[in-house]
């Protein structure tokens, strides 16, 4: 290739742009991007397309990370063109790259396509606390050989101390003296423990926006929430950092975050997998649960942590237009189609005590959650995030009485709605939308995708979120919801509909 | 901006090449980079420049990671370049971006430079064993606040085992009950210990390469060793993991790795800071050292490590052209100049006693070796990496009676070496070379080094290595060595001289 010479004006931009860059000066590095849809940056967390995406990020980052310019290569197209990349050093260590596509407009020269990568962190501190090659080896050989756990930071781990997700908690525990039942099958069984992942804190948070940690990235709707309380856990398996996330589902915990961030996951059955020695959030509702990148290692991680039990392959689908009316259209059409594609009946369930049913299912959880973490908390509310604080707050509110009336509504609701799915399978939305974009308000996303997913968790029951893809092109989910004990029967129907 | 069509036969190339990365077909990915010397190829192991460095990279990494393509966005400039951006999805997990400028030649479509992102691992394991955030808190508050440590896995660390380098001595260690005192003092003194990091197997290399978890990468000489064997805690401290790197100097492991990546690094004198819980290697030699990104720091680990002690601030330099020319003359006549510059005096030394020295440091390092690690290695010298397992073989034949031979020369050396240095400090090369390239031959350079690194092991010299660039622009160190106990003084000087 021959390499004509660099065209004027081009280096004394260049030079503007890193100026600016390191000066956090947002209107010059604006100016400095070609305008228009198809101006594009991409960095680890993914690529923005179009100006305006781009001028959104620069205004919410603060600034880029102090760096110097060791090397740089002009490849000169033309008078009007030419592919700029350079070596960068970081004054916090390690070197980075970046190329950038520059053209002369009618203004001046200005970046139509950059690349940026900056070294990766010892760990990264948004999906983890502690990660090791192995941070605990498998104990045994089965047929979880070779598999690599992300552990929610609410399950003991041996030698380790549960951080809950919250600074103040994590200061005061001790190492751990046992390793919880769960984690330990899944070590017997072949598995070793990648890492300790972040989760919301004390697992109270449908969204993964830890406000201590920040909010675990989400690789297949980049800017978008991950999807919590099993944040870490289920953008670990994303990122192919760990293959089976371990987390909890108390109100929704596996199924949004493997809807958000188009995972496999099972919450299983109240009570049918051991929660010994997992921090408790509700205890009426707490279930063990798990996320894969696909259903045959559901399955199999299924097969050890699940009692044995007989089996009922037949599975009649149902799905209820009064749910998939909850869900945003985009995310409702796309379940309906599924429902309609696999032969599921449409069935018309009387939802008119829906409301009043999430209602019971808050109450009830914030008042075990009050009970078990209200000492602790009461003179340490300024140590929580905003969220999860006005959670606690309300929930310090809760008096026995009306606990005590929200537990009949629980008991009714359980009752009634494991004889409306009786033995079928209902297939309903994993979660009411696609995962918002991160900064946005997300407390009537949370109302809404709770109403859906507190079914399962008011009647104990196991759930299986498929991953499917909505119209917009983001991932969303589709939950199978059965009776009681059909877990095996979910884990089996997730791989046939596959 | 104005969007041109794509140009012809450009679709056909790009898939064309997404097809030979992943049947790794390098003849195709060869053909269809540009040839010459401007064409580039960076990744997060950094920038390889002119089709020949390409060409090598593609025939040692066997095959890129699995993938598929998720988005394409094209960038026509005319008919015969453009740039095609790409976000990949690994089948491993995760989502990457690939920046390819395309250019049309008399033979077909070539890509002149091509930027690579996959995303990063839960941890770089080449560089870390474990890592967290912290993985050990402070347990005091001082001069460290705020600083992270990268421990060598040699150290003990409560509740973690000691991996040694060797995947088979990690599997039967047992979690340590205390913590090294060095490391308690680091702790307490308000640093945080970041991580266990990777050490060549039982720290007998100084090269890096450790043949289980691979070379930690060295940022600044991407596609060189790191040097060893505190190559984990060198490289954590390059890529900016830990602002503190724990190793152990007793040949040369912390000044070779140091003079590598262009750090800054102590080894101390001998039996001055604690060894407790530290692995041996040869405890004749051995001795606590730190490597830093710089002098300031370097400085501030030494207040709370070393014992205090009088100071002496004068410092004669002394250069002797005699050890200056045992370096290649990249690295020997930057030396020279820095020790000109800094108006040492040249002074000429009877080296002749030099190889003898240097079999007797061998011969007793090797004993010691085996004395320690003998009875548990002999049966499972398989388990070593080729390098290390030809040491250990050899060092299974070293006798009694050579060793006490040896031990006569080694006092012999001692002495005078204590003697040559005085109360000046001499100022020598840290390593014979720069880094070498990986996958090269390293026994003869090992060997040049480890003549001139094994003075200061032989005599219990403090040392520090002082970072500076070679005429070919890779990094190198200058070694200042001076009497017994005079480590601050050595730790202000690299101060003064930067």
């Amino acid at each position: 290739m021959t390499q004509a010479p660099v065209p004027p004006g081009l280096v004394e931009a260049f030079w503007e742009y890193e100026r600016a860059l390191m000066d956090d000066d947002v209107a010059t590095l604006d100016r400095l991007f070609a305008p228009g849809p198809t101006t594009i940056r991409g960095d680890a967390d993914g690529l923005l397309v179009g100006h305006d995406q781009i001028s959104a990020f620069r205004g919410r980052r603060g600034g880029a990370p102090r760096r110097r310019i060791v090397q740089t290569h002009v490849q000169t197209v033309d008078d009007d063109h030419a592919l700029v990349v350079a070596v960068t050093e970081l004054e916090r260590g390690g070197r980075g790259q970046q190329t950038q596509l520059w053209l002369r407009t009618a203004d001046g020269w200005r970046v139509s396509a950059a690349h940026v990568s900056t070294p990766a962190p010892a760990l990264d501190t948004r999906v983890w606390r502690v990660v090791g090659d192995p941070l605990v080896p498998a104990t045994g050989s089965g047929p979880l050989d070779g598999e690599s756990v992300a552990v929610k930071d609410v399950y003991a781990v041996r030698g380790q101390r549960i951080g809950a997700g919250n600074p103040a908690w994590l200061a005061q525990a001790r190492e751990e003296p046992v390793t919880a039942r769960a984690v330990e099958l899944l070590l017997e069984a072949g598995a070793a423990v990648r890492g300790i992942a972040r989760t919301d804190e004390f697992a109270w948070s449908l969204a993964g926006t830890n406000a201590h940690y920040g909010a675990p990235p989400n690789p297949r709707a980049p800017g978008r929430v991950p999807g919590g309380s099993s944040s870490g856990s289920a953008s670990a398996v994303s990122l192919g950092h760990a293959s089976i996330g371990l987390g909890t589902d108390t109100g929704g915990s596996i199924r949004v975050p493997a809807a958000y961030q188009g995972l496999h996951g099972i919450r299983t059955t109240h009570d049918l997998v051991s929660s010994y020695a997992v921090l408790p959030l509700a205890r009426t509702f707490d279930t063990v649960g798990w996320l894969t990148r696909d259903a045959g290692l559901l399955q199999r991680v299924g097969e050890v942590l699940l009692p044995p039990g007989p089996r009922n392959p037949a599975a009649e689908l149902v799905s209820v237009p009064g749910l998939l009316a909850l869900a945003e259209p985009d995310v409702g059409e796309t379940v309906d189609r599924f429902a309609a594609e696999h032969g599921a009946m449409r069935e018309s369930w009387d939802l008119a005590a829906l409301p009043a049913w999430l209602r019971a299912f808050q109450t009830v959880q914030a008042r075990e959650a009050w009970q078990d973490r209200g000492a602790w908390l009461a003179p340490r509310l300024d140590e929580l995030g905003t969220d999860v604080r006005g959670r606690f707050e309300a929930a310090a509110q809760v008096d026995e009485e009306s606990a005590d009336a929200a537990r009949r509504v629980v008991a009714e609701a359980r009752s009634t709605i494991r004889d409306l799915v009786g033995d079928r399978v209902v297939v309903l939305p994993s979660a009411s939308s696609v995962a918002p974009l991160l900064g946005t308000g997300l407390q009537s996303v949370r109302e809404a995708t709770l109403t859906l997913t507190c079914l399962a968790g008011l009647a104990g029951l196991p759930a299986v979120s498929v991953p499917v893809t909505a119209r917009s092109g983001l991932p969303t989910g589709v939950c199978l919801l059965a009776g009681a004990g059909r877990d095996r029967d979910l884990l089996q129907l997730a791989i046939d509909l596959a």
